[in-house]
């Protein structure tokens, strides 16, 4: 489950969006949302936005992201607090217009690639005040000290992230943020839910699908946050935040009504919950996968639970956010009949 | 503390509100934010609505406000999950705009008083499905078959509510949802945040005022859910609900900048906090009101935390909502030198 | 409910304790657990230390309870973290053996008076490094500077605690820590459960009843941690602790099973929950309290439940210790048929 | 790190306990700790039990585990609220003492084999009435009716459990419950802590060395609850419960004063956390995994924090017990110079 590397595109053609989406049949137009087309960036995701682009169900979208901090953070003698201003953090491309798509029916987007973009150093770590896993922070009210801040820029390419001269990592890019939008809430970027929103899930990169509910018409997609990797629960509240060439191809399925996001990979279907405390956040998960496997799957609810208890598999995505996020997963193996 | 009736309202000349708004020199002119007038109810907190009603600081505004359910549920044999659905609950009144109120000003809300409004019984309390303290919910995820439905209806009046045969309780009328607007978000009326929200709070009755920070121009001021009576925490996710005429008295304070809503009654002054988990949202109101005693009454940090471990006193408002709401207050009489 | 003085003790004729202790008609023997008499306090609950004194239903014990710290904060020079070390805190009184008691009953403990003892500056108030409401802790991990350690010595009589020269408080004194053992564990005076333990209420003082799960034969009663006063939340972690010589009377309840701590006062009874997050302590109280006001006073489950939605009192006693302690009350008045 | 199969041995020389266990240079003594030498089994974790065994550090133990039931679940006809009392639940083989273990020190347990033990079918799962993670529970009390009892017995050998007629599971064994003893508590084997306890880390099976701390003489281990299975989390509460023949390694690390847990296999290092809510297990997780980082491997502390947001690997052990488990982890080649 860490970190996949897709070995091969073959398991798409049996995804649950390959056989379900509208789209499936119809020849993919490729649109580009560069930074001029998209504009203003997007800091909340909801109803009341304008459109920056118009797609159909089955369409491939090449997107400019920028990353979390909008490129404001440039080398490691800036300082977060002088340049960073809340809510206005976490930027988002979209909202994109999905033809057909209405209450009640989930969208699908498979992220086909991410490349890195803009000159190096492209990656963005750093620590804000009262932000972060291992600090008192807005909502963990305490009276300490904050700690300091600190900034790393980080030079990356599609192989390696070079953290240190001790370490580097394997690039393993990702979606932080992606949504619908909500039926009349608009949440800011920075707060996932059952929208969707800034997950932060390592899992949500090339060669996943990623099914989000739809709650307007339109769907109304918004998208952003990059990460060149990321650990588990995203423990000082940065991952490696970069700007990206994110290509994505979006379809959409009628009438499957999801509450919460749901992912699929080559191997594994995973449910995604998000809020605090923690332990919540793993019920929904869990609840969702559960309840997916005895729609989809013909499993008997408490066969279900139970053969969880003993196979279920869970991905922190971070505890850092204003809610927390876990994905519940089950490898695909134990699903068939 | 507890469901205080307010003796007299001398106090009111030395209170914030009055030494500190704008409009405590003004002649008040009186509104009137009839149903008519109101028209569409509000379900959502924020800047996108379109305002109905535009004041100065100093002027008073008398309001009928719906109950929590849009008086959908008429008698004990309705069902809540026939009538309710979500996230249409909890109808607000506004936004009212205030002129002159910017971004980093304090909205002061006084209460002066609430009327029941409407046919007898007027009191709603109920059951509803995964809903409520004591119960799996939305966000606390249980494989539970949810509780019941169950139908309340209570006559009342400005004395009593008579809950059943065996005990009436006391008329303690107050809001349970009072905000300013968010800066960029719009929140469904169910979730209080630091802009306000759904606090149910007792002591936001007659004779209290609630200090909201304003992020937005003109304040976006929002009111609704009234409660006859409510225990504390609110424990079966619904109070007393019913409609009222409410009369507030609304000022401006500029330049007092308040991350999280306050209160001032006659003998103590509050500060809110509301988020999950529990402590969490404790923390938030004892550092505020640790921050208010330093700021404004020339505590030493330290001296204030110590001290309110002696003399603090805490309010539950609700532990039911997708986030909980606590009060941290002390009493006047400490704060003098 | 907040820092109530009794009025008067007539009520206790119809308490719980009168009507129901074995001891009640017996005419009370008056013993006296001196410092000397106890010789070595303890630090831990459980069935393994030695009983200092053996006792009948009714009867009355005089005891010298030491300060939470032993007495060895001396002056406002003195730094806590030279000379405390955990889990060395909170001495208690006892093991108290009383005769007839069994797995299965309740043992119920008035609190008759409560008088300071030695020479003044009794009282001590402190901040630890890394425990208290607001500040990264040893469970909830931050990586922090600590806040400041602070000591207060603070003199007090039977009538006020003079906190600073600007503030004195009212003296309400009350039993920090109160418990019978557990059956099998044996649990740090720090921490509390379902066995009573650190539970900080404040009501728990002169004039009250607590009710208290036996789990072992002959109970084994621990009492200490004295408190002057002490607000709701105990937010720094430290109320103004104090030696003491308290009197207590002690009767048993055969039969009667519960599973959580329960409290009688004059006007109220209370449920008592103790656990992490503050949302499940104040789960457990509201639903022991249902459970109670269905066995013995005749109420419909969800008629009690929407009930305490309208007139349920809570009580944080504490949100600093290894577990949070919560209180939920209702007036007896609210009881009668 | 899900569910290794160790590959080799050869790690097993650069480890922790063979650079710095005082046995490393000893020619081991295997001891036999079978049903019968045990006689009774514990319940509790403590230093109030007689032990069981004398063994010198580098010793190996053969040891008759019994299963979470006791075997008291034979068949699936079974109810488990007829056969299980608590807290007599999870029992435990031990206590041990090794010769030297003080105060201070840390215990390195290797894991060398668990063998099933007894006749097909050796594992049971059950649902227990108010127990499991979705579900209300004894701590996070609601008034919902309980799940259902069921009872799952499941054939099982050293390659694989078949868990139905649909699926099997591989055969992944692993301690869930391994500790010293406190230094004053006695803590009943259902409930994790700083001492180590009912962690139920998958992780925690053949191929790796647990550390514990030391906190009294002779170090005290406990040992018991052998899982043929289980999934992160154990969300319905139960494993794949097992009776084994389990091998283990026992050494002793003097002066290494760990206050938490550790774990270390092939490839990786763990810390490990035990509390509620879920996010203060992580964050004691992390944070000692950070302090380890600095004390042992060289890294500046601000570089681990930043460091782990990018390649931190976390277990959720349960989230069903009293307390919930987190084991933070760091691949090995990210620690190297």
């Amino acid at each position: 489950m860490y970190h996949m590397v897709p070995n091969n595109q073959d398991w798409l053609k049996t995804s649950i969006m390959a056989t379900r989406g509208v789209g499936r049949d119809r020849k993919a137009v490729t649109h580009h949302l560069t930074e001029a087309k998209q504009g203003r960036y997007h800091y909340t995701i909801g109803p009341y936005s304008d459109p920056v682009l118009y797609i159909k169900p089955g369409d491939i979208v090449v997107i400019e992201t920028r990353d979390a901090f909008e490129g404001k953070i440039k080398s490691e003698q800036d300082r977060p607090t002088d340049l960073l201003h809340m809510p206005f953090l976490n930027p988002q491309n979209g909202p994109i217009i999905v033809e057909g798509a209405e209450k009640g029916d989930a969208l699908a987007v498979y992220i086909e690639s991410m490349k890195p973009r803009g000159p190096n150093p492209r990656g963005t770590c750093c620590m804000i005040p009262e932000f972060g896993g291992l600090t008192g922070t807005y909502y963990t009210a305490t009276l300490n000290d904050p700690l300091p801040e600190k900034v790393r820029k980080i030079n990356l390419d599609e192989e390696w992230v070079h953290w240190s001269d001790r370490v580097k990592l394997p690039y393993r890019p990702h979606i932080g943020t992606l949504s619908c939008s909500p039926e009349i809430d608009s949440i800011n970027s920075l707060t996932p839910d059952n929208h969707g929103g800034n997950m932060d899930l390592p899992d949500m990169g090339p060669g996943s699908i990623t099914y989000l509910p739809v709650r307007t018409e339109g769907a109304r997609l918004f998208i952003g946050d990059a990460h060149a990797c990321q650990g588990d629960g995203e423990v000082c509240g940065v991952a490696v935040e970069y700007p990206t060439v994110t290509t994505i191809k979006v379809d959409l399925i009628k009438g499957w009504t999801i509450e919460w996001p749901r992912l699929e990979r080559e191997d594994f279907i995973m449910a995604i919950g998000s809020t605090r405390p923690l332990e919540d956040a793993t019920r929904i998960a869990y609840r969702e996968l559960i309840r997916w496997m005895v729609q989809d799957h013909g499993f008997d609810k408490w066969d279900a639970y139970m053969m969880l208890s003993q196979c279920g598999m869970v991905r922190l995505g971070n505890f850092v956010d204003p809610k927390y996020t876990v994905g519940a997963a089950i490898r695909k193996k134990y699903l068939s009949r």
